[in-house]
């Protein structure tokens, strides 16, 4: 069966753009290195039709289909399982843009092109697309529409899903629903768009999207806060959104530990508020539709009256792009500082920003309680509530010991973030990784709700197996 | 079957909760008096236990359930057919607000909520529930829910989709799926939120919804501008957009020939640009998180930018509250200033915005040669590319007789809409007016998939059918 497949597949696509397991091996294990698999096949359609008769091919000989982006996931969701009865399908070739339209501002794009490229020609022509995460110089837009990405604009603009109008998919069967519309109000039917988004390519295969332009920003200013207190922070967070409205564009909060850890990896890095004794620390964004000037006037307003309310300890605004960028620049090696510290524990957790402070208070104290000396490295989107609750082995432990020690850790952190009304993955997704523990946290309804619409769109259970949701065959 | 089940709702909710066709019959002819049902019973549960109760014992009879709310949408959707074999389901008893958390920025409130109550507490709160339209003061939240309403504030806020972060929601079988998340990130799972979001009442039972909250603008400022050409009036937009940012929080048309109907119905009523020669004028918001100077400053600017690029041909900026609500009456007495004038042919259509000046040339020709003489009475949300479309009688024939050519002149216009890549239903959604004609306009690939969904998550057709979608039994 799998020799057949392969040449059909040969035929469909071309030998160039099919390869063997051995081959593909870059595309098969995920990028953290957890889950490794095998496929039939690795495939390279050129086109929408192809992506059809890919999955019409599968369907036939019931061989499951892996849709993968720039495998940059961290739930492991597009990697194939070690069966090897899989088709790897690849949308590296479907990177063209297929129409700008400034008039309505929207952008129509193959599931193929990077984010990057996505927001390089928005920028082109004038407007912005603003999603913006670490992983944009390789992630595609496909990837982030299958899986809902987050990331640091979310506050004024909304995730993938509010940035998207239309879709074209490719669905279980092999046929094309071609729901490209560039349309702000459509009340025409079921919600189609957004049942696939976010699905993590269990529903569907997504191979082009229509996105929403934005004005370009004239002018965006910079600022580093400090906080006596997390709440304080949060209270800071109302004033500002009363204050600065829609241009508040970036809300990211970081712990003293984490600017300590900066500091530590990378010391030839910026080093704000260094010997300051405040615990938590906010960078936040204000864009501005006049320029410069209005932007300061803006910022010295808002911050001024936070400072007679008390509601920042201390601020450091950025005087220049340079200055703004070197204070970006911690946000953007948090990732990084933590590697070079070695392994921790990743939380994407969210709850209602109302619950923030008593999720960490609780959380750490609980942690403590069952892993002394464990040391939190708490930072995120905090104008979204979703924390990167990160959580690193004790000094006098080695992160071996540490690591083991997951299972039991995590879902303390995941029982609370749910005790708290939270979500135990705000933007990561489910994937592979976090597949079993959704039993835990979601109600038998929603589970069976779940189950139902995938047994609709995908009966043969052919779509991303083994992701999202267990299935019972 | 029809006796047994009324004493059931009987016992479930008391013989003061459920009550005859007869006495219901205020429930049972939809707004504009086109279709009237017949019910079992029209029945007001006071809780969601309730409501789930109700739908167990019209499951185990297999009677269909039609839920509403005020009565106000435009395409029936919320009456009962003529059987006489439907169970009435009236929230009007669950209108409790549930919570208000001013630091997570949500609400959330019972589905029988009346808009305008939501709005007011918010207010109360210092906050802003952007939501608004025309029948605020009588639609419930659950009606906009199932609606997916739009209205005057989606260019800056977005549709009831865009402002709901949870539900709860009873589903066909009785059960209750508790989904009221105040979360602005959460990737665990297919969107079943959205997918009940605008299904009217055919999917699920929304009984109670988390809203967003925003910030009280401190100021708004008003302008009603006038433009030489409709194309003249999409530049200035784009030009708008990127001067105000979000602050541009309406951008309402109306056609010259709008603006003499209101004058010749409302003699009384606001006269601005009378004896103007402009064929398009646009009523533009401007919300601002300042203060007043703030917000006329910014008029001035972008607006004498305008003028400069020949973007504007005049303007009238309102300044006072009175004058600024003078200008809205414009807009808000378009439906009875038409009403007066007798009936005429409504089509709520959206296009993309780069596609309204061909939407709006083509569509006024093609009706001119095929039904000399009509006149149009175009207006609407010009920021959404949402156009209320709306055709009266040639002046030497009659209402009758125009409205007897509905089904033809009304296909032109939404073969129109489709061909320029638009809606046949911008926000008023599908109800029973428009279900025949999905078929025209949807593809095979598309209403199998709806299909689908219905059959899962409704596989006895008991919820609202008729609705929406048309189920072969």
């Amino acid at each position: 069966m799998s020799d057949a497949l392969f040449a059909t597949l040969q035929q469909l696509l071309g030998a160039a753009h099919v390869h063997s397991s051995d081959e593909a091996a870059q595309y098969l294990t995920d990028k953290q290195g957890r889950y490794t698999g095998q496929v039939i096949a690795a495939v390279h359609p050129a086109n929408t039709e192809e992506v059809a008769a890919v999955v019409r091919a599968c369907v036939a000989l019931k061989a499951p289909i892996v849709v993968q982006g720039g495998n940059t996931g961290l739930m492991a969701g597009a990697t194939p399982d070690a069966s090897g009865r899989s088709v790897l399908l690849l949308l590296d070739r479907m990177n063209r843009v297929r129409q700008v339209d400034t008039d309505n501002d929207t952008l129509t794009v193959e599931a193929g092109c990077i984010l990057q490229h996505v927001q390089d020609v928005a920028r082109a022509a004038g407007r912005l697309f603003p999603l913006s995460l670490g992983a944009e110089g390789s992630c595609t837009i496909g990837g982030n529409l299958g899986t809902n990405a987050g990331g640091t604009a979310v506050l004024r603009y909304g995730n993938t899903r509010e940035l998207t109008l239309g879709l074209e998919v490719v669905t279980a069967e092999g046929e094309i629903w071609h729901g490209l519309r560039g349309l702000r109000k459509d009340n025409t039917g079921y919600d189609l768009r957004d049942l696939y988004i976010g699905s993590e390519g269990t529903l569907g295969i997504i191979t082009a999207a229509t996105l929403k332009l934005f004005p370009q920003p004239l002018a965006q200013a910079t600022a580093l806060l400090a906080f006596d207190q997390l709440a304080q922070a949060v209270a800071f967070l109302s004033h500002a959104r009363a204050g600065f409205g829609a241009n508040l564009t970036a809300f990211e909060l970081l712990s003293a530990d984490c600017l300590a850890l900066l500091r530590e990896q990378f010391p030839d890095g910026p080093q704000p508020f260094k010997g300051a004794s405040q615990p938590w620390f906010a960078l936040i964004e204000l864009s501005d539709n006049h320029g410069e000037q209005h932007a300061r006037e803006a910022f010295e307003r808002v911050l001024g009256e936070a400072f007679e309310q008390a509601l920042i300890a201390d601020a450091l605004i950025a005087e220049s792009l340079a200055q703004s960028e070197a204070l970006w620049l911690l946000r953007e090696n948090m990732s990084e500082a933590q590697k070079r510290a070695g392994r921790n524990m990743k939380h994407d957790i969210s709850v209602p920003i109302s619950q923030v402070v008593a999720f960490v208070a609780h959380t750490d104290a609980v942690l403590q309680q069952h892993f002394p000396g464990v040391r939190n490295f708490t930072f995120g989107h905090l104008g979204d509530g979703n924390l990167h609750y990160n959580v690193a082995h004790p000094l006098d432990s080695t992160v071996e010991a540490h690591m083991a020690q997951y299972a039991e850790l995590s879902a303390m952190v995941h029982d609370s973030a749910h005790a708290h009304g939270g979500s135990i993955s705000a933007e990561h997704g489910i994937g592979q990784r976090k597949v079993g523990m959704l039993g835990r946290y979601k109600s038998a309804v929603e589970l069976d709700l779940m189950r139902r619409i995938k047994q609709a769109l995908d009966p043969h259970n052919l779509l991303n197996p083994g992701k999202v949701l267990e299935v019972q065959p």
